[in-house]
């Protein structure tokens, strides 16, 4: 039986240690994703854009091992309630990939032009930074299970949806002279950022459900 | 151990019923928030706006019956896998909620002026009336499992691309007199049916792999 359960518990590991690859292919993949779009580079989109069916794949062999354990282990209910958090992990993992292909086809579709306009590279840059650095925080919130990181990341998203905020009314003023095309190419690139975030929050979120029981939102 | 089973395809047959319930309401919330949008009618908007919260609800009461059906009932590997379907169908369900509702919250933050330039409201309209379409068969895809349904959602799904496209288009050409503030309105409102429908074709594609164990593309 303990050895049953050391096995058991070697599985639990692997899953995590799964997320957390996930994770680092997802943040390399925003990375990149920023990149093609700042500096207009084809070759960098389309690295970012082949790249996501690699973690798509990743994925779904993750999935699969994980419904596998359910089945040959018939976990209790914290194992299992682990294990479920693991499978929406892994669906937000792999929709934040999504959102750096579609963020790196905005920029190979207008190559060889660049999308934004130069006033708004800084700020673009800044919001992917944002991005980036929400998931690079998710393997240590595996990892350590640490609730104040957790909570952490729900400020960064807070700083994520002002810069937003700030991109959407730079377009809204009266000063705006791209034309009405380039503005529907930044308000999805916009949306696609936040979306970014919002998934990155939400695997930060089940961490610490799992850790607390509690879906408490923090004091911000 | 026959009741034993059969309570459990009681309890399989709850699940699907519920997964019925929440599309029906996810169908009834998008159809009122075009409704909102396009007659711009603050009391449907708010409607919609505190009604996902009960989606959330009946999803959240959902996921966690279906944890419990997993931990006491143990089920084979085909019972198991279409458990585990059912709570990523209910996460779609959850989703395509959550954009109802921002559909609604757009048309509530531009009351009481329309959002919709006179000349895209028959457009919209038939956007909404498409996604509302998609939703409304999902009830009838998870109950009579039946494939060929799941597979005119795929085709109800390209419908919406190509107005999805024609929504976009019109905002490009350079007869667009609504200002940016609109662009970004309408390039998001398209982008939450657009995703609406992504969502419902996801709940059928996991019905037919379901059914023939295949992620098989259709021919379209």
């Amino acid at each position: 039986m303990a050895l049953i359960r050391s096995v058991f518990q070697e599985e639990l590991d692997g899953v995590s240690q799964s997320l957390v690859d996930l994770s680092n292919m997802v943040s390399e993949s925003i990375h990149k994703a920023t990149q093609a779009l700042i500096e207009a580079d084809l070759k960098i989109a389309e690295e970012v854009i082949s790249n996501d069916e690699k973690i798509d794949l990743y994925q779904h062999d993750l999935d699969t091992r994980i419904i596998d354990i359910i089945a040959r282990q018939q976990p209790v209910a914290s194992d299992l309630r682990a294990l479920v958090t693991a499978l929406r992990m892994s669906a937000d993992l792999e929709r934040m990939g999504d959102l750096s292909h579609h963020v790196a086809k905005v920029a190979r579709l207008r190559h060889p032009l660049n999308v934004l306009p130069p006033e708004l590279k800084d700020l673009v840059n800044h919001i992917g930074s944002v991005a980036e650095n929400i998931s690079r925080k998710i393997p240590t919130v595996i990892e350590t299970r640490d609730t104040d990181l957790a909570l952490q990341l729900e400020k960064d998203d807070d700083e994520m949806d002002k810069l937003h905020r700030q991109l959407i009314g730079s377009m809204s003023n009266n000063t705006w002279a791209h034309g009405v095309e380039s503005a529907i190419d930044v308000t999805l690139l916009g949306r696609y950022y936040e979306r970014f975030a919002d998934h990155a929050v939400s695997v930060s979120r089940r961490v610490y459900f799992l850790v607390t029981g509690s879906f408490a939102t923090p004091n911000r």
